[in-house]
């Protein structure tokens, strides 16, 4: 028989997805799962996005642009603008997810053995594409007790090999809900100028920021246009995960010549998706100002909820919709297993993230989940309740 | 200036694309292109796929199974079973396109510097997704005059060393239009099971072949289970190349519960894309019969006309939509270019796609060119008789 490959056996399994047999389980035995675990926003996609799908007029669905089509870049480029945000539809290709955005990025700068510095927790995801490309991740770990900002400038230094070719950001931060300030960004610009690296920013969030916070871009940094390159997508933005759209946007004409050729390979982003997205575009401002209450009040509803568990810590995220949690147990995998194994509450419990999944660094996290407040509040209320009385049980059983 | 990679700098741009500008210019001073370069077919996507689209009922546009949807793999596998084909939904993972499958397939068994044979001329593209994962194809010449049949076992065994992991092969073939006979495809399987190798198939032309000749696919030959990879596509068989909707088949599980970790990466296929495949599989016989005696009735006018020519070459293709011709140039790439550059006939010319961009090893298939014959016959015979009046002028000039 013969054998996958070395690299097929690194690739991190999802950290998630582990739990998955026991949630079903639990669901079979009748309980209700409240699902804590998951990004996917119960938000509707604006209408205008799913309106334009439906009257699509497509009698023969073929191969778009490679690099997105023309009018949809052109209208990307308007959206950044607004944001203050100076690129034109050469700096753009349309990537299928920003997961495609970030996996063109990684090719684009990094060969096999090259080093990647990113602030942990980190998305999981980020592991698999560097694994993929063969790219060792270098994680500098920030605290819960700094709500998860930037580490200090000096510890990245320590880190700087040769090898290293960049440093990635999400900001906001998944998990950590953490936005980085102007001052952060500014460091961070200034520290890569001086090791001639490359700047990688995931800001598939730039929209989910609370009270009154402004995001500040990579891109709006000036001397940084050869160095940042951004990962974006309009699944959290428009609710719209299942159209897998996204873009990398970089003024370094190198990076996006060559990131084409990867994305000739794969020949076009999806048809249908594109005509979504760019119908999305046309989303009225209301339909944000919405999204973002919503997202405050149920963040204020978690939190504070939260808080009032004993020996629980959280991280006050100011934005995306994640929050990092520190739980008086020794194992959050172990007690997230339990909960769906054998704990409930009246007939529901819970599925949580445990954060290790989220570090790179062994043994860093493990007493951490992570909680996506993607749910309504009645329903956030009810699981930090049920959370609450399922550690008093566990921590006595 | 941080610089790019290695492997971004080796990344090959499409061999077509750099006549595009040439071609732009040609439209530009109002000439009329005839595009014999792309296999984007002119054939209308089936109605029902379409109308799926049309008629969703989703609000919340959501991430879809990460292996894709259950149903969908179900009728799938219900598609391959119809065609003698005995795979199971756990066998299949739906992906973006046949290209993330080829993309995944050569993650899972090879690492940087494996070797992986494939007969060339062969899709172009195979260079992108070898490069990107620093993998090294090792090409085996197949001939025009012998319809580009397989090359002899005793060829292939020279070529492989401890660092060969996998054969690949498309079937029928692009760009040769080639379809491997059932005893070449069993030779494939002898020889990959004596030096447990992997045999990777493209079989997305699987239902264009001709004169009755049947399509063998390496999923069905007894004891190649664990050895066989099928990369798969909905773009052809339904022309919804915008779609980007494919699949990676096989029996072996370590195999396909490793692509899954791949695939987790990246999170799910397109939704919208993923509605109208399942729809797809409801497009009635007749469409195909149409759709094959079109194929068939183009090659027919195609191939005639070309061999009218004087001092070319045809190579007769027994499925897909291509053929490769041998010119009387030294060098087509020349020619192709000279076409749109110096070149008309009553305010037309024809735009081709040079093969040496089809072959890995430096200077073969200089004075061949392919052509896909995805375009109506009246035109198929204008373009015929443009390239024979431009072959004539452009070896006297």
């Amino acid at each position: 028989m013969p054998s996958i490959s070395e690299k097929g056996r690194q690739m991190p399994a999802s950290p998630i997805r582990k739990l998955v047999p026991y949630a079903e389980a639990a669901k079979k035995r009748g309980i209700h799962v409240i699902h804590l675990n998951i990004g996917q926003p119960d938000i509707k996609t604006p209408k205008v996005a799913l309106d334009a799908v439906r009257n699509h007029k497509i009698e023969v669905l073929a191969y778009s642009m490679t690099e997105g089509s023309e009018t949809y870049r052109e209208k990307i480029a308007a959206y950044y603008e607004k944001k203050d945000i100076h690129v034109t539809a050469k700096d753009i290709i349309v990537t299928t997810g920003g997961s495609e955005a970030l996996s063109f990025a990684i090719g684009t700068i990094m060969d096999a053995e090259d080093e990647i510095i990113i602030p942990e927790p980190f998305y999981a995801n980020y592991n698999g594409f560097a694994t993929a490309a063969g790219v060792k991740v270098v994680p500098i770990a920030s605290s819960i007790d700094t709500n998860f900002a930037l580490p200090p400038i000096a510890e990245f230094e320590k880190l700087i090999t040769p090898q290293t070719k960049a440093i990635l950001i999400c900001n906001p931060g998944n998990p950590t809900g953490y936005l980085y300030s102007k001052e952060e960004i500014e460091q961070l610009a200034t520290l890569v100028k001086k090791h001639d690296l490359f700047l990688i920013a995931d800001e598939v969030y730039r929209e989910f920021t609370y009270e009154g916070r402004q995001h500040y871009s990579i891109l709006q940094v000036n001397g940084l246009e050869e160095h940042a390159i951004v990962v974006d997508s309009v699944s959290k933005r428009y609710s719209m995960c299942g159209a897998r759209i996204g873009c990398i946007v970089s003024k370094n004409r190198e990076v996006i010549q060559t990131a084409l050729k990867f994305a000739q390979a794969r020949l076009s982003p999806p048809t249908f998706a594109q005509i979504a997205s760019e119908a999305a575009l046309e989303t009225p401002q209301d339909y944000f100002d919405d999204v973002i209450e919503e997202y405050v009040s149920r963040r204020n509803v978690l939190i504070s909820e939260l808080q009032q568990l004993e020996g629980v810590k959280v991280a006050v995220p100011q934005g995306a919709f994640y929050c990092v949690v520190e739980l008086p147990v020794a194992d959050a995998d172990d007690f997230a297993q339990w909960l769906l194994e054998k704990f409930e509450l009246d007939g529901s419990t819970v599925m949580v993230a445990p954060a290790a999944g989220f570090y790179a660094t062994p043994g860093l996290g493990k007493n951490q989940i992570r909680i996506a407040y993607v749910l309504k509040k009645e329903q956030l209320v009810k699981a930090v309740h049920i959370l609450g009385r399922a550690l008093k049980e566990y921590n006595t059983k």
